[in-house]
């Protein structure tokens, strides 16, 4: 019987270790992104290796710590990044913007997110704010910013 | 003599008065518009009629006054539009940004620029801060912003 509550105990410790690194290692919706300094744009069309799931005009902005760590090199608690990701209309020798695809986060919390880089990926669907795809981040998101590790896993930089 | 002294007097007053408009009248270089509002952005590629001289990416920025202007459809003095012109290379089925073409920049103070609708305009050339494009900006500019009247002559709608 005693062995039995070790058991028990143990496993409602690990069930509440596990909520509660899931709680606080989620990522926000970050609320005024629009209004953030604009990184740079680029439209990845169609045939490119990135199209599924990247095809679309993108722009990159940043919250005022992140441009702080682009021009540092470091970064602090609270840096973000969005990829904002629009499909286009391509005709008549123009390209538009139109409906939002995803919103992809990037936010640093060195010990919330240690195992992926000091940084927090999130994917919120289409114009939802609540909405959050459903993707393992390390292998979605973290694996193809292994390569940046040098600039801190970020591969924007700022366009003057 | 008299007559003389009355003509020089005129032509003096004339060509100060000339001179005072023309510095009144002259358009900022809007100094720090990469951080304000990024708005939205269009890619004019080649054979769009607009291709000269508007070719490339384009991003329209807008000041906080320009935003209250697009949301209430009335703007106040010191209202700025900035149109940044970026020509880019679009290799392997990805557009990319490149060098600065021109920054055109809207001006607005209806008491300085009532000709022309009451926006000043002017393009910079690259990325000069000084060098100002030569153009006579009724044909260049104002023409072309007369049917968005109704809009106070702004084409841009904010894509949220």
């Amino acid at each position: 019987m005693r062995k039995f509550n070790l058991v028990l105990i143990t496993l409602i410790m690990l069930t509440w270790g596990a909520n509660a690194l899931s709680d606080s290692a989620s990522v926000d919706y970050p609320t005024d992104y629009r209004s953030w300094q604009h990184v740079k744009t680029m439209v990845i069309q169609p045939g490119h290796p990135l199209e599924d799931p990247f095809g679309g005009i993108h722009h990159i902005y940043a919250n005022s710590k992140a441009m702080a760590g682009l021009s540092s090199g470091t970064y602090e608690g609270g840096a973000v990044f969005v990829f904002d990701l629009l499909s286009y209309v391509n005709s008549d020798q123009v390209i538009v913007e139109a409906d939002r695809k995803r919103l992809d986060v990037m936010q640093y919390n060195p010990d919330q997110f240690s195992a992926t880089g000091g940084w927090g990926y999130e994917t919120f669907v289409g114009d939802s704010r609540t909405e959050r795809w459903e993707q393992d981040v390390v292998t979605a998101c973290y694996a193809c910013h292994i390569p940046a590790k040098a600039s801190n896993y970020v591969y924007s930089q700022y366009r003057p």
